[in-house]
C-alpha cells in the first residue's frame, strides 16, 4: 500500500461532510474508528500493537526493549481541523515501515510507532493529554476529573470506551524503553515554501499555555435594563479580546480567543456569564508571562469597570522546549547526504514530542505547508512533499535503528 | 385554587435544576407540559379550549363571538428566563376567572384567555411568532422555514408536535372575534417600586429589532499564524460589541449582544466565523435606525480592518406601539376607583399585546418588579403584588365584559 493509498483510506474517518473539517475527538466513535484503522494497518505490517493504560497505541517492530526508536504522532483533531495535523505523522510512519521492509531492512533496535491520545485537547481541554499522562506531567486524578463541554469526565469517557480510568498515569517502565522519539508533522506556518524545501527540522517549541476566563455578570432584559444598571460580561470580554491583541502585538507574541460560550445565550437578554479561552504563546517564557499578565490585568480592569466578576484558571502550560541538538544535527546530516536539505525552524505549536523531550532525546520533522494554514479545513500539503516526508522518516529510522 | 396554588403547580415545568432558570422553548417537551397544564386548568374552570392553527391556545368563557374581551400572555421563556415573564399573565388570568366566578359574575361579552406560542423567539428567533402569524404580520412560508440552533425548521417542530404546518397563517375571522385585549405582565425595569405602586399601565412599546451579524474570516493555528496574517473574526466582533455600547449610550437607546457562536470554537485555533445577534431598541424609530446604522457601520469598518467579511440580516423588527388611549384611561379609572392607583409607563420590552395593538384596542397591566431584573432566574415579583394583579385584572375584565 502506497502512502497515497493509506491516506485515501484514512481520509473519510471523522470528517464532517458540511465543513470538510475533522472532528476526531478522543473517546468518540470517530476516535474508535481511527484507532481500529491504525491497529489494523500496523498488524498488516506484522507489528505488535499494545495500547497503554492511557489509551496511547504502541505498534512494535521488533521486541519491546530499552533503546527503542519511536516515531508517530496523533490521530485526534481540533474541531473542524485539517486532515494533516497529527495524521500525517502516523501515516508516514506506516509508509516508512513499508519502505524499509521493501529495502529488506530489519531494525537492530526496535522501532515503535506511537499514536497519542488527545494531543489537541479538543475534547477535554488539556493538550498532549496522552503523552503528559504517560510521562507523569499531569496528575492522574486531575486528568480523570477533566470534563468536556457536555460535562462528561475523562474517566466516564474512557470507561465507556472500555478502558479502566483507575489505571491511567505515568508508566516509567514503558517510557524507559524509548531511546529516541522522532515526530513528523505538517508544517504550521509558512517558512519552508519560500526556502524551496520540502522538509524542515524543529529547533524548539515556543512556551505556550491556555487560560480559561470566566466573566460573571447579571442576566437581564435587553430591552428594559438601562445601560448604566447593567453588569454585562460581554462588554468585559470584548474589551479583553482587543487588549489581548494589543498585548501580543506589542511583545511579538501571539494571543487568541478562539472559543467563547455566552450564557444563557439569549438574543434578547444580557448574558449572565461569558466563558472564554485564551491561547497565548511567545518566543520565551518571560515574554509569555508578561503577555498573559497584561491580558489578565486588562480583563480585571474591564471587569471592575462593568461590575462583573472575573475568574482566571490556567488550564495548561508548557515551558519552552529545545529539542536535542545532537539528534537534530545527526538527522540533518542524514537528510543532507540523501540530497534533502532540511532547514532548522522554531515553532509556536505544541506537540507530544515537546512533552517527551523532557525525558529522552527527541526531534521533529516538518513537511512543507504551502499556505501555512493549519487547524482549518484549508490545511494542505502536496502529495509529493508527503512522499518526501516518508523517505526522510525512513532514512532517519534506518540511521537510528540500524547498525551503529 | 388560589393564585399561590396555581403558581406552585406551574413552577416546576421546564425549570432547569442547575441554573434555576426556565427553558420553555416552543414545541419541546417542556412546552407540551405547559400547554397541557393550561388546557387542564382552563377546562377545570368550565372554559372551552381551542388551539388555533398557529398553536396559540384560546380558552373561552362564554360562546365565541365578536366583541370578546381577551386576556392572557405566553408560557414560553428565553433561555434560563425567569418564572414570571409571560406565565404571570396566564396564571393571573386563570385566577381572575376564579375571582369573578366567586363573585357570581357572568360575562355579557365572552371572555377569552389566550396563551401565545413563542413570544420570546427563544427557539426560532422571531419574537411574538404566534401573534404575528395569527394577525398576518409574518409570512407563513418564511415562518415555516425558520430554524432553531440545531437546524430544525418550525415546520418540522410543529409536525412532530402533531400540528400541520401547512395550516399556519392569518386567521381574520378569529381575530375578528376580539373586541379588546388586556395583557398583564411582570414589570421589566424598575419604575413602580420607587412610586410605591403595585400595578402600572403601559403607555406604549419602544420600537425594537434583532439583527444577525455573521463575521467570516479564516480558521488558523493559534500558535503558528502570525498576527498580521490572520483574518480573525473575533476581533471584528469584539470591536463591534464595544462600538454598539457606545452608539446606544450616545443616543439614549439600548443595544445588546447576548448571543454569540464562535466557529469552530477550538481554544487553540483562530475562529473561521463568529455569528452574533444584536438586540437594539430606542424611544422612537428614527433613533433606533440611527443606532443600528452606527453599529452596522462600525461592524463593516472593523471587518475590513481585520480582513473579515460581514453579513447582516434583520431577523425581526417591531415599530413603535402606542396602546389605545381610551382603553388606557378607562382602565386607570377602574383601578383608581378600587383604590389601586396605576401610573402609566413606557417599556422597552416587546409583547404580543404590541402585535395585536395593530388590529384592536389593546392595553397592558404591569405588576411591580422590586429589582427590575427580567430575562434572568433572578426575576421576581412579590406574592402580594401578584395577588394585586389578579384583583386588578378581574376588575378590568368585569368592567369590559360586564353590562355596558
Amino acid at each position: 500500500m502506497t502512502f497515497a493509498d493509506l491516506w485515501r483510506d484514512l481520509a473519510p474517518l471523522g470528517r464532517d461532510p458540511v465543513t470538510g473539517g475533522y472532528r476526531r475527538y478522543s473517546w468518540t466513535a470517530a476516535d474508535a474508528q481511527c484507532r481500529a484503522w491504525f491497529t489494523s494497518q500496523a498488524e498488516k505490517r506484522g507489528l505488535t500493537v499494545q495500547p497503554d493504560a492511557n489509551g496511547n497505541l504502541w505498534a512494535w517492530w521488533g521486541p519491546p526493549q530499552p533503546g527503542a526508536v519511536a516515531t508517530g504522532s496523533h490521530l485526534d483533531s481540533v474541531p473542524d481541523g485539517g486532515g494533516f495535523d497529527g495524521a500525517l505523522g502516523v501515516v508516514t510512519a506506516l509508509a516508512a515501515v513499508d519502505l524499509l521492509k521493501e529495502e529488506n531492512f530489519y531494525p537492530e533496535r526496535a522501532i515503535v510507532l506511537l499514536t497519542f491520545t488527545e494531543e489537541e485537547g479538543g475534547r477535554f481541554g488539556l493538550p498532549c493529554l496522552g503523552s503528559r499522562l504517560l510521562t507523569g506531567a499531569v496528575d492522574p486524578q486531575a486528568a480523570r476529573e477533566l470534563t468536556d463541554d457536555a460535562g462528561v469526565t475523562l474517566a466516564e469517557a474512557m470507561a465507556s470506551a472500555g478502558l479502566d480510568p483507575a489505571l491511567i498515569g505515568p508508566d516509567p517502565a514503558l517510557v524507559g524503553h524509548l531511546g529516541v522519539f522522532v515526530e513528523l508533522h505538517v508544517e504550521q506556518g509558512r517558512a519552508l515554501a519560500p526556502m524551496g524545501c520540502a522538509i524542515g527540522i524543529a529547533e524548539g517549541i515556543w512556551p505556550h499555555g491556555r487560560w480559561r476566563l470566566d466573566f460573571t455578570g447579571q442576566a437581564d432584559h435587553a430591552g428594559t435594563a438601562r445601560l448604566g444598571d447593567r453588569r454585562d460580561p460581554m462588554l468585559a470580554y470584548a474589551g479583553t479580546v482587543l487588549e489581548a491583541r494589543h498585548a501580543a502585538a506589542s511583545r511579538h507574541s501571539v494571543a487568541t480567543f478562539g472559543k467563547v460560550i455566552a450564557e444563557p445565550g439569549a438574543a434578547n437578554a444580557v448574558c449572565s456569564a461569558v466563558h472564554a479561552w485564551l491561547d497565548a504563546r511567545a518566543a520565551d517564557e518571560v515574554t509569555l508571562s508578561e503577555t498573559v499578565t497584561d491580558i489578565r490585568s486588562a480583563a480585571k480592569r474591564l471587569s471592575v469597570e462593568h461590575g462583573v466578576t472575573l475568574g482566571v484558571r490556567e488550564e495548561s502550560y508548557t515551558p519552552v522546549v529545545r529539542f536535542d541538538e545532537a539528534l537534530r544535527d545527526r538527522i540533518a546530516v542524514v537528510l543532507a547526504a540523501a540530497g534533502m536539505p532540511a532547514p532548522v525552524l522554531p515553532t509556536g505549536a505544541g506537540h507530544d514530542a515537546g512533552v517527551l523531550a523532557a525525558r529522552l532525546p527527541t526531534a521533529m520533522l516538518f513537511v512543507r505547508n504551502p499556505t501555512g494554514v493549519s487547524h482549518s479545513p484549508a490545511e494542505h500539503a502536496d502529495l509529493s512533499d508527503c512522499e518526501a516526508g516518508v523517505r526522510a522518516l525512513a532514512l532517519v529510522l534506518r540511521d537510528l535503528a540500524g547498525p551503529q
